[in-house]
């Protein structure tokens, strides 16, 4: 059977573009489809009473070095956005309209190279959304009404409560089988998780 | 000139223990010194008027299976104590009194091996480093009075002060000239700066 590696990701999440980005070569080491699930961070954040504190400015410098590290390491052209933080509910939407075209995946690089690598901050908006959808060869009337429906709102909610119920709490979390990896610094421990699968898998066979 | 790499630890820190094991191959690999320093994180967490907060039940469970999954992979003999978190700024001078035998690392070592591995919460009381001093080799009559002197008390708190004025927030830290590593999974990046500093030393001698 082939595996899969569900993928809960926010637009706002810093790290969600990393392991966007990531997860790829280890997915395709092991033969594995990367399954994207939106997962509205200020959802869950209101969910769980969890509430921004204010971080000491060490802590945010070091953050940012960081994220300069992990980028000239992986050759990541990635900025930090000048409009920070930004509403995101209407790019997760989008998502599960692409989904509906089978553009799911092309639409998640698109709208992240937008904001995270061109401070492109207008994929925050659903008008933003228009030409990225064009981009995508989708057309964009049907594109926004989808994306602005009733129908596809439930759906995120209901995609985010999923995500809560089998113990996601943040983005970006990979689950792989019963084992839910947070951040974007824990590909190794995928790819080994994978790897036992194989060997399970290829024990049975 | 030999390479120095300084590591901010506490005590009741989890990661402080991996970090103290797995700094070491990457200081062995450049030739570079650890040089460690105790650092209050009670008294720091104050200084920044941090407040723990209560973490949703999934964000725990998935701390301590991330743990697992450290210990297993690096073959650690770690185990949550079953007493959590503890005082530890007796602890802390201790390594301060250390120091002053030549048994700084060693004592680290001890204290770290009988909290987070043998479930051995001893080490948190000023009358529990006794027997660690003993097994160093140090006279723990002297060893005890030293750890709760007031030099020693203030020793602490300058070494921490110093932590927090270039910019150290939490442990484990490491630092590697101006660089500023916070965490147990940034080894890798530890490596290349030390790598990057190897190149400049070369090109100028």
């Amino acid at each position: 059977m082939a595996r899969t590696i569900d993928f809960y990701w926010d637009l706002g999440s810093t790290n969600s573009y990393f392991a966007l980005h990531l997860i790829k070569p280890v997915a395709a080491k092991h033969g594995a489809t990367v399954v994207p699930h939106p997962f509205n961070l200020g959802y869950v954040f209101r969910h769980h009473n969890y509430v921004l504190m204010d971080e000491p400015k060490a802590k945010i410098a070091n953050r940012i070095a960081d994220l300069r590290r992990w980028a000239r390491r992986y050759e990541l052209p990635f900025r930090m956005p000048s409009k920070f933080p930004i509403k995101t509910s209407p790019a997760l939407r989008g998502a599960l309209a692409a989904r509906r075209f089978g553009r799911e995946w092309d639409y998640l690089e698109a709208i992240f190279a937008a904001y995270w690598e061109r401070d492109d901050a207008s994929v925050a908006e659903l008008e933003g959304l228009r030409p990225i959808a064009a981009t995508l060869g989708i057309d964009p009337s049907s594109f926004l009404a989808l994306t602005d429906s009733e129908e596809v709102r439930q759906e995120l909610i209901a995609e985010t409560d999923a995500g809560l119920a089998r113990g996601v709490f943040g983005a970006p979390t990979f689950v792989v089988g019963d084992q839910i990896f947070w951040g974007k610094d824990r590909m190794d421990f995928i790819d080994v998780e994978l790897a036992r699968q194989d060997t399970l898998s290829s024990r049975t066979k």
